[in-house]
């Protein structure tokens, strides 16, 4: 029976601002990214949602972003790189610090909506980012888009590197997410999701519109914002039950 | 000959808007306190500052405020406990983080602002404070107003309280510092700064307006933002050179 | 037929973090307050609500806040008094010119969460609110907490004041509401809510613990945040229908 | 006798973060440029400035940015056009209010930093920006760089074009600013950059690396944070005292 790795991200609600709903989606997964308070997670989400995580046995990752609460950290923006490297560990070392105090350890680091896509090919802040990373704790992870340039660079810079797919988007034929701003970008029905998902833990194949390519991944992430996340990961804990599936942490 | 500690508020500039001197002043005392963001200290400053403490041997703390950049951490906001401990701890692991990365070690935690007035009356303010900093670290100590409340539940607590005095400041016959509200309440010549650290060092008392009061301290606040700071630790530092005084890190 | 006017807060949501259902509320109501960007708004959100208020035809107040967004305008926080000034003025400004320019008219103010209950009581802070409206535009009113002395201060201060009255939270004989802290303080049934409306509106009282008060009124709020907001304005349109009631925006 | 406009940024402070030196400066321009606090410029900084420009006679402009406190509006964060024009609009909306409530005028609008430099070349953002203005108030003049394709957008949506040029900064042959980056992008003398103004006004011409080119201008920027901005203004005045130069607002 296929293994695999299912991680959301977490902890981005900022004070009364809610965003996806943590609770329900803990129990269901085994890896969360937890927001680090510059695209969303205020310091007290921040630590109920690590709280969280350890009461579920849920593997806990970095989510640091671009300095962007106003742009849910979506928005590019061009820092020079000892400023991102000091953005990515300031933010890292908030959640590590706050996570060892609860008896928690942090595993694992992805970057967070425009910083996850310009590291996944614009190899100097991938560079940036793992220096800043491996500074604060040789043994992080980081996890990113598989089959991106990242996974070069990441074993060029020796950290090892969760390959991560998606089950609610589509993809393009070269391996890249299908763009936000296409209409067909995000998979809407549960079914087509589950299909996805099953599709790449079993055969490491992915549907594109012009036929199937190869993906491998460590981790699935199911976007908690997905109005259809719960039902969705409903389904894949049918599919353990039925003994088709297995979830369980990657390792690092 | 009598040995004191010298510290100061550091890193508080925030992006393009700069405060301080802290190129001037780091090589001038024995132990910063370094702001972690939240009423200044944008994450390359922190980082930079990291660096100019560690390059002068300066013992470095951590400088945790209240969330409130556009009133630099100078009005109490009254914080329900469980978000008072987050957002300090949030701030102290960002800092220690940074710290450890470049191979330095975070040593204490001085409140900012109006959390430290706070904290040196409202006992559960203070528990509060203290309880999240010993989560994250039993081996920091805390630094705070000599004579306060605060030195009593830090014993309560178990944890080690730096007694700190100022040197720029005029005290009450309580023990208090005049309230910056009140004219008097900045001390503004460089001589009568430097008698008032004499006074405090060499016979551990202080000038009120009713007669001296007694002024234990194991560390010496210079404002970095006193525009007489650089000479007044020269002339402290002439002081050193004539054996009259000896800097020395105080002991956790 | 009695009339009355009903109002919401809207606006309120922050880039990606989503705050109410402005959409489904604003057809059921006659006047709105607007988020101004310092509690919740940003501004394609206050852009996007105003153009929603006039396509209604709601009447559009301004809904000024501490500068506290990680606290949603929660938390008292003591500004001087110029700064409070220049707070709400600033504020109200940038809802004035963006609901002008596209060809609407602010009629009113009310201020959010802490500022709202403390200018109910506190008259400093409220002559300076009232005096910082008048600066901007004359003609503007002030809504606030019916019975409370910001009603003799306006008076004082020669402003049209809006007496508020809320259909789903408890008010205590004194006339105050209940605070939130307090278990029973929000109303949780849409007929119990209903029934405040119509004791209100037809009345012209209110049920506390000890008996019925007097609570005259302009202008009713449903918390836009209540779960039950949708249902209740529906029930109260039924009600309409029914020519038991009419809505009809307050008059300045 | 040659009539010139000088402007100056001001109003950039944020809280207890200073920039500038406004109070030397507003005596000796006539034009100013206000930051409307998405890069500096917190409510109460705002009125300051009003009523110091005010009281100096100095003609008011609104400097709206990007909205990046941390960055200083010095990167270019590529917004929606609807958002671009919400945040113009905000921002210009809340100094004009707080100019009007104080009796006073706001006559145009110069964009700050990373937007500054992108209108002057991005169509699409200009013309955004443009409309947004409009929008406000169609009376209001846009000022932006001499020479740039701004001009020509300008003229093309019938707004007043303030065209501008800066004594302190040297030019390339194709009439752009060398970029700051560039060593010698910043003239450090006071001589020099007096030379550079009496060129501009009196010749319609800048020295470039490659000869003079063409330069017409209706106002002169002094950055007000260049150390020798007071200096640099002081001998201006000297030479308006000798009847060489005559310091006018531009008209609109």
């Amino acid at each position: 029976m296929k293994e695999i790795d299912f991680n959301c991200d977490v902890g981005e609600s900022y004070g009364n601002f809610k965003v996806g709903n943590d609770e329900a989606l803990m129990p269901l997964i085994s890896s969360c990214n937890i927001a680090c308070g510059f695209h969303g997670g205020d310091p007290l989400t921040i630590e109920k949602t690590v709280k969280l995580a350890l009461n579920n046995n849920v593997q806990i990752g970095a989510h640091p972003s671009y300095p962007d609460l106003m742009g849910f950290g979506r928005r590019y923006i061009q820092l020079p790189i000892d400023e991102l490297q000091a953005v990515v560990k300031y933010q890292i070392s908030s959640l590590k610090g706050i996570t060892e105090s609860l008896g928690g350890k942090l595993s694992y680091v992805k970057p967070h909506g425009a910083l996850y896509n310009s590291i996944a090919n614009n190899e100097e802040e991938a560079i940036a980012v793992i220096e800043a990373i491996l500074m604060l704790d040789e043994d992080l992870a980081i996890m990113g888009l598989a089959g991106s340039k990242l996974e070069n660079t990441a074993q060029k810079k020796n950290i090892k590197f969760i390959k991560e797919g998606f089950a609610d988007r589509n993809y393009l034929p070269n391996g890249n997410l299908a763009p936000r701003s296409e209409e067909d970008s995000v998979i809407s029905s549960v079914e087509e999701t589950v299909a996805q998902i099953l599709g790449i833990v079993e055969k490491g194949k992915v549907k594109t519109a012009e036929g199937e390519i190869d993906l491998y991944v460590d981790s699935i992430c199911i976007h908690g914002d997905n109005p259809l996340a719960i039902e969705i990961l409903q389904e894949v804990h049918n599919l353990v039950h039925q003994q088709q599936l297995s979830i369980k942490k990657f390792t690092i």
